[in-house]
């Protein structure tokens, strides 16, 4: 920390500056410049005043730019557009508001959130359906998308998989919620997913990244032998899910690994990259293939193969599976430059490009060639339209609507812009043309990229987000485990203006931005008549419905928990059923048993239930979590429980009775604080 | 959402604004504005530029003001202030940099943390923690504090309670990890928390605050009486824990039910508001008890009758707990206004104040005469200083270090700006003497505040942050669970100044603001030879070690994770030992297994270990989950599982073979998005 630690002399002028000005100076002499210049009523030249338009790279020299004042979103205020974010290994979504780049909510997905009531602790729908999509307690969510209908964000849902468990979630837009969860078979691992964009979705398609035996039973394993290198019989698939129905539809077998996907503006073709196409098991066998590609399936064929029978499947499962490795007519395999990582179609419809990750190239493959290759009237080399030399370590690539591509650069750390239809020229021999328009070091190590309505038909090219998975020297240190840093560039403009670092918490790969008016579906408040179980405020009541079975219905209306209290006996299975009758937005209640691992999030007019085992005689406490009145701590109340002789108790433990720390191990030999 | 959704025009003008003009506008005239009014050099009246200052309340004309811009961090910038956030039911805490609010870690406490690799499905160390904690997959945090030396932050630690199942919990602020964690006997729940600030921390001390029999085992529970009314004789603990050992020292049972805690700034006290003297059981009987107090604990008495033996226990539990009823010279009862919430010693050592919650006043209560009460020298009435009206809804108070308090007002949703000694003089019957300084609206209602370094010997009165419970109509709609909004106001000037709206994420009460200088043992890479199990590169090695059990010992450097195979058999219990063995900041790994429920986060230096059971045959990858270099991706291997003849695989769940999703079934019966 001392050596990495900056000068804390910066402290003092951690406040707005721009051209080295004070705080006080700029606000003096921005009016002045702009004043003097007559850019103000232009419409043009803001970008000039900034700072980090000339000095964009070291962070003592960043300064506040006009594009950070205007990211900012006054109080009250709202943002103009909905960001969709993933959060990796935490299994969860994170709705943001751009562009002030605020995080509004957390989605749990493939997690547990106590805070929500979502999973084992929490509301017994959510747990069924963790429990009956594998039962697993974490997942790995790394591309979330929105709904299309006819090329553009509907508002309907959203879509996220687990890279950790091979499933695919879909997220209710009307209540941010997760509604249904479909575990994928005969793979591992879902990778890339896009929602198709035409006529709508409609299908969601899953990229399965690691290649394994089918069926991955162990039938294949020789227990003595050399399994190392027996990959070539593993094999990988890409999934079409029915978007609505959340079914697995069909599968198609696909050489190499899977990585990335995307679909076109036209409902003809899902698609993915190739990172590995000799199927290497190690990182030297990985990045040493002759030839790398993006592969097209063509979802008429298939739908028409399924139709007509032409599939098998793969062990018990009971999904078509379709044969699309190379020679088969349901796919077609394009060559792009080398370890293709990400791939996106232009917002034209008429592109997509694949990033080359080991080659500093991008490859533009025309979609109409496309189709000639399926057609039979041209080869797949003919579909590639433009090879461009970009930078180090190109992984994706994302649009503003004007022609523009923006390219991530990972190992350059930086973002680059060039003009696509002028690479596609440069490509044809055009020799004058320079298709690369601006190079903006990023902070660092960018991935995903994310641009306001980009992956559309209606890109808006306002904001773009540089998804950068090194923070480094960029925040004030928290110890071992960095915050990314999503940077936020102003592209409305000729040149890209960093506005903004935003330090987000594990690990964000993709988002998408949506303007506000397309998540058109938003409730705040539950209609209480949906719920079956809905406790009638009066009708709240205590029953017995067998010899160890207690049902209790509750309601809540700030700040009046009603039963206050409920009798039950040891070994009772009491199941709460929590009706919040508050009817005015925003006002949620929690339900928490004190010593029971219980927490419940109701929100107004929605009705919760859980089901628990009372197992320690005594009067226990459950109260509100959500604080939702001047009396919030007061809505309270008692289970109070019998002695039942001879019943086992649970036990209170040790540590608890002698009143003794558990510790991290971890830190056991470690020196005390401050003693180091 | 349809009715509260706002008029789409506020898009348009989403930007910087002052005075009603444009952002263009606004730089323009700001800089005018302060030329012709000379106001830039002068140190004073920044606030008179802000639209905010002359009209904060409603979110229509709210204006981005000198304040906001002010509490911009430039890219690449560091913030002043750490704050330490807690997380509710979320279980965890969070670190933010002030003044730009923006999160920069979430700390797992007493929640599983997938992403991080903390609890079951994480690495064995904190699972152990948890599972010796009392195996609670929640907690409920609500007041986190820094440790102190000298009353002021020293940065060696932070602690949090769990109101769930009565827990403290430590966090190293070196690493920022969880590294202890007590249940603390003979209450269910600890709310109020603080740490003992003088000569250092010390004791923490902790409230409970819902009132029992003792002990709590069902002996007292009539089966078939009536006994809701039976709260006479539950009764609460004030409990001491050894900040350094995190052992229990004693516990002391007072009367009523505690709420929020503090400490003085000469190691006497500790103290507590109590807001159900009566031990009511339902709101009526809760909200109308007679009288109502802050309760004193003597610290030296309590020490000297604990080692005189002058205690008891309670049940089997071992910690000493000693009667502090009224009539006890352990404790002082001042009596203070209707149900008192928050407690806070002013910087200056002289008062408490505590807050009213159900009187629209404030009681200031003079510690000297504290100990006067003790020396049976004084009533406790004489203790109380001043009573002052405020508004209504009073909960916290907090300090800027220049003789004034900042009241948060629930009802109101007001922060309320007086001046303490003039609140001392007005009370003592000077009527000329306005101490109310001015009241802001914040939106809305909140709960606790928090002021830069106010609860220290040096606060530094800059930034004031509201933590309000209601954002209602402050940010785009999510659904019907809203985050809370966090408000930060500029107080360095003669007027409260609203700056900035930040929205937050379930469910933050309270927060401590420190100096970056404060935190100094902060580091950001591990030492590996505090690791007894530290993987050497070079060493890594598989083992069978029993005839079900397999020791597996990684490294990964990045993009090299050794070995990339290894081979096992079905039944066996294999344990990763995983060291990261970069030695540059900010490059943590991930190791995920697939479809096993087991993801570790290992940073720089870090070994982390794992145990699960391999019960499937076939092949299963495990990957990287953090984003470390161009080849991430390829930073993979295989666990190869071999069938063992009449081995029971795990089965693989039916929904998963059909391809089928599992269902949310709360969503059964709700209307299809975008057809109700």
């Amino acid at each position: 920390m001392k050596k990495s630690k900056k000068d804390l002399s910066q402290e003092e002028d951690s406040q707005v500056q721009v051209e080295g000005t004070t705080r006080r100076g700029f606000l003096s002499t921005m009016g002045k410049i702009a004043a003097a210049a007559g850019l103000l009523g232009s419409g043009v030249g803001m970008e000039a005043l900034s700072g980090c338009a000339k000095e964009p790279t070291t962070s003592s020299k960043s300064r506040i730019s006009a594009a950070a004042a205007k990211m900012m979103v006054p109080p009250g205020k709202w943002d103009k557009y909905y960001g969709l974010w993933s959060g990796g290994p935490t299994g969860e979504l994170r709705i943001l508001g751009l562009p002030s780049m605020r995080e509004l909510l957390r989605i749990p997905v493939f997690n547990t959130n106590t805070g929500i009531g979502y999973g084992p602790t929490g509301d017994s729908h959510s747990a069924k359906m963790l429990e009956e999509a594998g039962g697993y307690g974490l997942g790995d969510v790394h591309h979330p998308h929105f709904s299309f209908t006819k090329g553009d964000f509907d508002g309907r849902y959203a879509y996220a998989h687990d890279k950790a468990n091979g499933r695919i979630a879909r997220i209710r837009l009307d209540y941010f919620m997760t509604d249904a969860i479909t575990s994928i078979p005969n793979v591992p691992a879902i990778h890339g997913l896009y929602p198709q964009r035409y006529p709508k979705t409609g299908y969601v398609f899953g990229a399965s990244e690691f290649e394994t035996p089918m069926p991955n039973d162990g039938r294949d394993i020789v227990p003595t032998g050399n399994n190392a290198a027996q990959t070539k019989n593993y094999w990988t698939l890409i999934t079409a899910v029915d978007g609505e129905t959340m079914r697995v539809k069909w599968q198609v077998i696909v050489d190499g690994n899977q990585d990335n996907m995307d679909t076109d503006y036209k409902g003809l073709y899902c698609m993915a990259t190739c990172y590995n196409s000799s199927k290497g098991w190690n990182v030297p066998t990985m990045t040493k293939p002759p030839v790398m590609w993006a592969v097209f399936v063509n979802i008429r064929r298939v739908e028409a193969a399924v139709k007509a029978g032409k599939y098998k499947t793969i062990g018990d499962s009971t999904v078509p599976v379709l044969d699309g490795r190379h020679g088969s007519d349901l796919t077609t395999y394009i060559p792009v430059e080398k370890d293709p990582h990400g791939i996106s179609c232009t917002p034209d419809g008429k592109y997509a490009v694949a990033n080359g990750k080991l080659a500093p190239k991008v490859t533009v493959i025309d979609l109409e060639k496309v189709g000639d290759v399926f057609e039979g009237r041209a080869k797949p080399k003919d579909a590639v339209a433009a090879i461009l030399t970009v930078g180090v370590g190109p992984l994706h690539t994302v649009y503003d609507g004007r022609g523009n591509g923006y390219t991530t650069l990972f190992v350059d750390s930086q973002m680059v812009k060039w003009n696509i239809e002028e690479a596609v020229k440069a490509y044809k021999g055009d020799k004058k043309i320079k298709p690369i328009k601006q190079k903006l070091d990023v902070q660092y190590q960018p991935g995903h990229a994310a641009a306001t309505q980009e992956n559309t038909i209606h890109p808006t090219g306002e904001w773009l987000v540089s998804l950068n998975k090194f923070s480094k020297d960029r925040f004030l240190p928290v110890g071992p485990r960095f915050p990314e840093n999503d940077q936020l560039i102003d592209i409305s403009g000729e040149k890209m203006i960093l506005a903004y670092d935003n330090p987000v918490y594990i690990e964000p790969h993709q988002a998408d931005i949506a303007l506000v008016d397309r998540l058109k579906y938003i409730k705040q408040i539950f209609n209480p008549k949906y719920f079956a179980n809905h406790v009638e405020s009066g009708t709240e009541n205590v029953k017995r419905v067998g010899p160890h079975k207690v049902i209790v219905r509750l309601t809540g209306v700030a700040p009046i928990l009603t039963p206050v209290y409920f009798h039950c006996k040891e070994g009772d299975l009491i199941t709460i059923i929590y009706s919040n009758n508050d009817t005015v937005e925003n006002l949620s209640h929690g339900f928490l048993m004190t010593l029971h691992n219980v927490n419940l999030n109701i929100n107004p007019g929605e009705t919760k239930e859980v089901t628990f085992l009372a197992d320690r005689a005594g009067v226990h406490w459950y109260y509100c979590t959500i604080f939702c009145h001047a009396l919030h701590l007061e809505m309270r109340g008692r289970m109070i429980v019998e002695r039942v002789p001879g019943y086992k108790s649970r036990p209170i433990h040790s540590n608890r009775l002698k009143g003794e720390p558990s510790w991290n191990e971890l830190f056991k030999d470690f020196p005390v604080v401050g003693k180091a």
